[in-house]
């Protein structure tokens, strides 16, 4: 029988992530700071949303760009919070979580071999997503010693004739590296000089701890190349609800429409009307959110310090990215053993891109007790491999 | 400022039914026998189990391929309703609705230039999906006079050194045409000969009349070459849930499952849990929808022939294909003064394949109340015309 198979997809990695619960999952003893989503339930007053809905019989399709409602709500809600203009009826698109924008924003701009900038570690979605869209991802390595934030030398150093985007995702995952204001505009003025376009992964963007949270989209010149994605997974804690957004020029956002139209249809009916009530009545379940994943982040912080163990300060979404350099052996082997001798499961760095090789991954989207108990493993587990190598 | 659009994408048309609908938003009197979907709201059963889930906060992700507890009664479904058998762990992907599995379908198994050929008037989905995946749609033009069946001359003749996979689509949308097990008999033999793929969307498979549903996955030697694509949105009147499902060899599967992953994540958790109670406890829901459906087309075609108006059998989904060629005038010309002049949408047969010119798609998903009203208008139109043209 002929190989059934698109070679371009073959060639694609599983995520390491997946890889990693594979292993995981075969000891259900183990107790995890591995997964990348809200431990909360999502806010009561949006759950009881989706119900009424479901009660009144909203079980049909939406329009393919999404509810009208919503995404007026939404077109307020980026003006409130990030001082955003997008116009609802053109410019905004439902779609089905983060994902489904950035790939459907990847399919819409590309032609073959089209060239997208990647400053890694990053999301595990947008190296395939290039890829699958017949891109060429250009890999760039962020250090810790930037604090793992694009400079302008290492954007200008990756620019090349193909260059078409570049791909920001802060507050990121996995680092929790932000980037200020500040921080931001000599990259704008590079990418409006190049002529490049942005897909800016903003999935993150409530979850900043003691600095302001910034769009590039809101730089002067910006909005017309920018691809903006959101979504109420994270601050929402709405995960399973599968519901994000997409913001882009009209030009852009008619392309991505059409693919989202074939290839999705539309988003889920119940999630939208729920994501109406939570962008009208929830500011204050998200602070609380936020408050607490502050209070965690701190204790990692203190804990890590405590044990001795470098990390620089995560200031945004929920996770911390500690070195393990100091005992000289890969991410995967340390992760592989820490699951086996203390039973708790971190991700190695280098499920995000090579340069992540040296850190684990740690969420903190996890209780204060839950955390309290994996840390103290951690200490032990520090503390014996500290003694091996002497 | 460069060019920031795909081409393969700009060239790719909006969806006719769109585009007709744009028209139609703009006559809010209008009533419609033009949309898609089941007229139904969702059986109280399975939106009740969709409310339970969300009071128990099941708001997170479920493993990307879907939650094993729905996996496992797909499997059990499939094998009772249609005597195929799949290995849930391996060969079943829970999707956002039928036109995800389509799209990844086709992306995990395209290479740039592989033929793929397209039976039309066919769901608008295919097309752009084919070429999005940098596949060369090859049409066929299926035919009235054999009631819009595939027969294997229209196959054979479509066939070359690059053809990779067919995409079958019975019962159809728009046509209504159903093929039964000894129709796809002869189909069966080319397809294996030719060693090709198929990808068969099987979405109305529960409603059809008169006649039984068969799978071409369930002909021998077909399963492993096969793509099998199904849902909720039809059968179970679940549209806005977004919830659908793929099957295919564990090869191929796993390719689709790398596409999902990084694509999507994962299928909506509520509409997940609810489509469990769907196919647990609910055959009698889809029976009484199906009788249902069958009376209104029964009166759908007793009033075409009280009004002259040629149209065959359609023995599956809820769409009519009747014919308008006696008028003498274009599907979109008839369709869009039926609109003005009677103020009823219904969908020129062109949105769905060129080959549709001079016939309209009725959708008998509509109580017999609005049936009649708006088949009295048709029947006010139509003599207009025939006294026209006198």
């Amino acid at each position: 029988m002929r190989n059934p198979l698109s070679d371009k997809v073959v060639q694609i990695q599983p995520s390491g992530i997946r890889k990693f619960f594979d292993v995981v999952s075969e000891m259900p003893d183990a107790i995890s700071l591995g997964v990348g989503e809200p431990d909360f339930d999502t806010p009561w007053y949006i759950r009881e949303e989706g119900i009424y809905s479901l009660e009144q019989g909203r079980t049909f399709y939406t329009s393919n760009a999404g509810l009208k409602e919503l995404k007026d709500e939404i077109a307020k809600y980026l003006k409130r919070r990030q001082g955003l203009s997008y116009d609802p009826d053109h410019e905004i698109m439902v779609t089905v979580g983060g994902s489904e924008g950035i790939d459907v924003g990847l399919r819409a701009i590309l032609n073959p071999g089209d060239e997208v900038i990647l400053p890694e570690p990053c999301y595990v979605s947008y190296l395939p997503c290039i890829t699958l869209a017949d891109g060429v991802p250009v890999r760039v390595p962020l250090k810790e010693k930037n604090q793992f934030k694009l400079t302008p030398e290492e954007l200008l150093g990756a620019i090349t004739d193909k260059t078409k985007a570049v791909i920001l995702a802060f507050p990121n995952n996995p680092t929790g590296a932000v980037m200020t204001k500040e921080e931001l505009a000599p990259l704008v003025d590079i990418i409006i000089e190049k002529d490049l376009l942005v897909i800016t992964d903003e999935i993150y963007a409530e979850l900043t701890y003691d600095v302001k949270h910034c769009s590039i989209a809101s730089f002067p010149g910006m909005k017309e190349r920018t691809i903006f994605i959101n979504g109420f997974s994270k601050a929402y804690a709405m995960t399973g609800w599968r519901l994000g957004y997409a913001c882009a020029p009209a030009l852009i956002m008619e392309q991505m429409i059409k693919i989202h139209q074939f290839a999705i249809m539309c988003a889920p009916t119940t999630s939208q009307y729920a994501a109406v009530a939570a962008l009208r009545h929830c500011d204050d379940e998200v602070d609380k959110m936020r408050e607490s994943y502050n209070q965690r982040r701190r204790f990692v912080m203190k804990s890590f310090e405590d044990m001795g163990l470098k990390c620089f300060e995560p200031y945004g979404a929920f996770y911390a990215f500690p070195s393990i350099e100091e005992f000289g052996m890969s991410s995967e082997d340390f992760a592989n053993r820490f699951l086996q001798e203390e039973k708790v499961a971190v991700v190695p760095g280098t499920a995000f891109g090579e340069c992540g090789e040296g850190f684990l991954r740690i969420s903190y989207a996890y209780s204060i007790e839950e955390l309290k108990e994996a840390l103290g493993r951690l200490a032990n587990f520090v503390e014996r491999l500290r003694a091996e190598r002497k």
